[in-house]
Formats: structure tokens, sequence, C-alpha cells
């Protein structure tokens, strides 16, 4: 591989410490020997969400198993801020949209919501836990967020953490600019809820308002699809209160 | 149709007043009728992108040709910000993604950019201004932005615009937080500059550093793909200097 080979960086549910010794996936296998023909010898970056990004070496490539040593830290684990991005699924490709931009922009967990509006088709965890895991890759992020299992709206609020503020994407539109409403809100605990295409019934919008803690903003003076709604909620809180600044 | 059934949105080329017919395309004949049942009699709202938002009602609808007749106008025009999104092209669906959230975020124009290490496939204007019409119907926009042709990045440099500004999405990340380098602009035009996934070329980099009332900016600290990159440079941007304030 040449010097101008792209970065590989891959997630390994594995403790990582100098000297290690860590067998990789079939699926990792075949990525790294099949796709990107790297070799024994070859280096990879490697990140377990906890501990950093670390250099290793591909000590054994053989078809269906390969195995790297784990060589040195090479970066410090940085993890996202806390914040929940909550969103109600929609069709398959805007679902692994969303999963995918909230790794990029940052989230610590993403969490699908079931509304009466919510129009989806089922919904695969493994499997967008797996999109999150490639999004970490890509972005150079040492996290994966947790996709967690969905759960209905009311659940939800009926258990709501008293200590975890969340931002409410109105798209009723009544609600203050989304930099005006957050310009005066503090760090700690946050979460965003993003409605289903078909808006939230009124008595989950309510609801949702009388939440101690939920800051009501609106993204604009357009009606955003679900997807971009939830790159543009995340981008405004990481600007204001996250680690953008 | 009942209450309930979701307001369709048309973008016509023509004109617009009292009366006014309208023919409609094939490819709206069929949406309307084939896909979305409407019959003569039922309303739809249309917008040309000059004129607002108006009524009509459908007079005819036949399996190959629909005419509508334009009854009031429901909403005064609103253009974008005088915003361009340039942007490298990347793979098909995602450069699709970067028109249609350009077009509901709120870009005035669209501009290709071929860079150094632009690894595209063809870029067909045509398809990515039929997915600006589609974004603009769907999020209840009455401008659609304009889809310019590709342009080479030495040539779009060599030609800039005196009173536009740039801002510039610095991969290299040594610029300042976004919301820090906007704080202090001014509104007026605009242009954002998002990447190619390769990045830019040095001397490419140094030449966009050196235009007079560039802004390099500095979107967080992973590595943003270049169609998040731009979902998140154009909210960033709106929420500070655009028509989200």
């Amino acid at each position: 591989m040449t010097e101008n080979s792209p970065k590989i960086r891959l997630f390994l549910d594995a403790a990582l410490s100098v000297g290690q010794m860590v067998e990789l996936t079939p699926a990792q296998t075949h990525y790294l020997g099949g796709v990107m023909r790297r070799a024994a010898g070859h280096e990879v970056a490697v990140f377990n969400g906890r501990d950093g990004e670390w250099r290793a070496v591909i000590e054994v490539m053989e078809k269906k198993r390969a195995r790297l040593r784990i060589l040195e830290q090479t970066a410090p684990q940085l993890g996202p801020p806390d914040l929940w991005l909550m969103f109600a699924p929609i069709k398959k490709a805007r679902t692994d949209f969303i999963v995918e931009k909230a790794t990029e922009l940052g989230c610590a967990r993403i969490q699908p919501v079931l509304t009466r509006f919510t129009n989806a088709e089922r919904v695969r965890v493994d499997r967008l836990q797996a999109h999150a895991v490639e999004a970490a890759e890509q972005c150079g992020g040492t996290f994966v967020p947790e996709v967690a299992e969905p759960v209905r709206l009311d659940r939800l609020l009926g258990d709501w953490p008293a200590d975890r503020r969340l931002m409410f994407c109105d798209e009723a539109r009544t609600a203050l600019p989304v930099a005006e409403a957050l310009a005066g809100a503090g760090g700690g605990p946050w979460a965003i809820l993003v409605g289903p295409e078909g808006g939230f019934a009124s008595d989950e919008a309510a609801r949702l308002r009388a939440i101690p803690g939920v800051v009501p903003v609106t993204l604009g003076p357009r009606i955003l699809r679900a997807d971009t709604a939830a790159a543009a909620a995340i981008t405004a809180w990481q600007m204001q209160l996250g680690d953008w600044t």
C-alpha cells in the first residue's frame, strides 16, 4: 500500500492494549482482505468506543480469518456530547441516512420512537447499529452511538428523566427560531425529538410541550423532511451547546 | 378527496393569474391522475417560482392530458436568501440528496464544482433540476433553486464576484468553529463551498483562502461526508445569516 492509500479504520468489539491480539469478524476479514486488498504486515487504525484510536498490524490474513496485533494508542478517547436523537422511523433509506448523519454530527444515543402517525416499515435495530458503526469508522470518531429498540412516544414521555432537556422540533412553526430558542439554554443531558412525516397528533404535541425542560424550536420557514430536520437540529444543537464550539 | 388528503403542490412553468388555464406536462398528468387519483373538480396548490402560491382547480383530467384553472393567490412569493451552494459532485444518490437538502434548507443556486480530486459520475443537470423541483413542491417553498452546469474550480474562482462572500468548509479543521466564524459576518450575497471526499488539493485550498471575503469554517471535530457537510453548512448559515432568524 502506498502512502496515499486511504486510511482504514475498524471498530473492534474487544479490549485494546499494547500487544493484544484480535480476531476479525468474517465481514471485516472480507472487507480488509477481499475489498481493500490489505495483507499481513499492513497497518490499520482501530477503535472500540472506549479506549481511543490505536495502530494495529495485520498478523494473519487468510481467506476466512484474519488477526490483528494492537501496537500503540494514537488518539485519546473522545466521547460524544450526552445527546440523544429521537425520531419516528420513516422509509428505509431515509432512516439509514438519519443514523449515518447522527453518528457523524455526534450523538450518544439514537432512539427510534413510534408516534400515532408513524408509518414505518419494521425497524431492524441490528442493521441500524451496523450503519452507525460504519459511519463511525468513516468519520474518524472514537465512539459509536447506541441504537436503541423502538419505544412508543407515550411510554418514553411517561418515563422521561427529570434532568434531560428536550429540544422538540415543532413542525407547527409556532416556536422560536432554533438559534434564539437555544441561546439561553445550558449544557448537560439533552435529547432532540424529530416528528414523523405526518406530524404529531395534537395530544402528543400538547404532552410534549408540558414536559419540564422542553425547548420547542422552529427550523426555518419551510417544511423539512424528517431526515433533513434531524441533520439540521443536531447541527444547531452542536453549534450552540455541543462539541462544535 | 377528504379534508385529510395530503396537500398536493405542483410547480408550473407558466404565468399565474386569476382564470389562467395551464396544461400539465405528461409527468404531472400521470402523477396527479394516476398516482394521486385526483379528478376534475379537485383542487391543488401551484407555484411558478415568481408569483407565490395559488389555488387551482382541475378542469380536465384525461389519461394523457390535464388542465388546471388558476383560482386565487394563497401565499406571497418568498424567495430564498441570496445563497449559492457549491459542491463537488459525488455518488449519484448523495448528489441527489445534496440537491434535495439545499432546496429544503433554502438556497438560490446550486453549483456543481469540479475540483482536482472530484471523482464523480457525469452530472445530469436536468435530472438534478427535476429533484430540486420535487423538493420545492414537497417543502412548501415558492421558489426552486437553479441547478447550474458544472464548472471547474479554477474558472469559478478566476471569475469570483467581488461582492459575494464565500464560506469555505475546510476539512483541514484549522479554521474557526462555524458559529464563531460567522458571528461577525454580515448579510448580502453569499456562497458555501463544500469540498470533494478526497479534500482540496493544497494549491486549491491556498487559492480559496486568498479570495477576498472568504470565511473558512470548521464543522465540528469529526470528518463529515460531503452531503452531511452541505446540510450542516447551510443550516449554520441560515441560523446566523439567513431566513431562519
